[in-house]
């Protein structure tokens, strides 16, 4: 607890971390994907000649369970303004997520050069609106949001009340606890820190996922970030999701983009 | 040549692929990155349990020449319903590109549970509008456009004719050579095919894909598959760009995202 940034790790040998799964991070006893990515993001950053992730693709083998992991990192390639690190997550010796890495530096007074425009203000503004309950839409514990404050647009949070609007869209904000800020590899929890999108959809249970890739485009400002997180399809019984993160001044800020294994269809 | 797919091995021992990168699918000499993904996932599905490619994740260290390469598969975790897969291109020694790929089977009988729409008709169907020319908008040549047939929707394709729409946005239907079928693998190159979307921006030289990360959701009816690709920002001297894929019945088979670097901003 107290930890300065999300997912820390320790440096125990050139390449070679330790970080602890926090049970608090948790969906119903599970570490939350993204949580994990941003621990193999950092032992990637700091393996790398790059301070920064950039992007980050992880493909997840099997859950860790709550305690110590071991983080082993392989840079593949070292270059002037980017490098590639492979780096992977074991328990007890079985291997639990495996991710590619590029590492980059961002420029602190660099501004965007071409945009599509600014998110859909959305309904409530930072810090206003209800905080996500630490409580799945079947009653089980989600540690997690105990942990961090997430709060969801009430436009698109209809699940919360069993009236899901159908879209398969999530909006919201996220808070990390004690003041916390997102650095880059933080921000690889934020783009799979909200529900499954599909809660708006049809409740279906746990959704794990299966693969997940961040883009980090720029170092947010401090404070909350907006997310906005939409589903297009569930075929095969399995669904992806697409996620923004804008910071409190409205900069895009991350993408990312998940495949999750779903029981429907 | 002749070949029946697109991106060829060939398995020269267990887990061990070779294969031949065509001078013909190449950008200016470069090869296309999503036809490299097509070898990777070829050798990743053929190396492991499932048949099929239902998400692939690279990153791009060094771009090969044409000729051969060499292709090292290891497997990281056997599933009953999908499987992992770590996959590495190299040219005489030197990494080139590294992946990682969940194989998995679909089902020929499925069907979308959910989804967001059909996508917008467009103004042209299959088959129908110009051919785009195997030349750059900087009058270098494009072999690959010799090779697929790539039909772009007028409404935006302006650069063209030297009048971009300022959208970021390509819209068009994509045909292999020879009546060469898309199958899960060779859906990994149309994540990739189209030229980039920021040609509807600004010309800008060579936006090489710096990761770029493609589900398969459904194997497509036969025929040529219709792509649309955009870009939200341009930040930092990168670009994101997300792709849907669709087949000739209006199923979405494919989603693909890259990170590429570009000479703006």
């Amino acid at each position: 607890m107290g930890a300065a940034v999300v997912g820390a790790v320790r440096e125990v040998d050139v390449g070679r971390f330790e970080a602890d799964v926090d049970p608090e991070w948790t969906i119903v006893g599970k570490p939350n994907g993204g949580y994990l990515l941003a621990m193999l993001g950092r032992a990637a950053a700091t393996a790398s000649a790059q301070s920064d992730v950039a992007a980050a693709s992880a493909h997840y083998l099997r859950s860790p369970d709550p305690g110590p992991v071991e983080i082993d990192t392989e840079v593949l390639r070292v270059g002037r303004t980017a490098s590639q690190v492979r780096v992977r997550m074991a328990q007890a010796g079985r291997p639990c997520v495996e991710a590619l890495v590029t590492t980059s530096t961002f420029d602190p007074d660099g501004a965007p050069y071409w945009d599509t425009g600014a998110p859909d203000p959305g309904t409530v503004g930072p810090g206003a609106g209800e905080r996500l309950a630490p409580v799945s839409p079947d009653g089980r514990r989600v540690a997690i949001m105990d942990q961090v404050e997430l709060r969801l647009d009430p436009e698109c949070s209809g699940f919360r009340v069993g009236e899901p609007s159908g879209r398969g869209e999530l909006r919201g904000w996220l808070a990390l606890p004690d003041g916390m800020a997102f650095d880059s590899a933080g921000l690889l929890y934020a783009g799979d820190a909200l529900p499954p999108a599909t809660f708006e959809v049809e409740s279906a249970g746990w959704v794990p996922t299966l693969e997940l890739t961040v883009y980090v485009r720029a170092l947010p400002a401090p404070g909350p970030v907006r997310v906005l997180q939409r589903a297009q399809l569930i075929d095969g019984q399995r669904v992806d999701e697409a996620c923004t993160v804008w910071d409190v001044t409205g900069r895009l800020v991350a993408q990312a983009t998940q495949l999750a294994a779903i029981r429907l269809g």
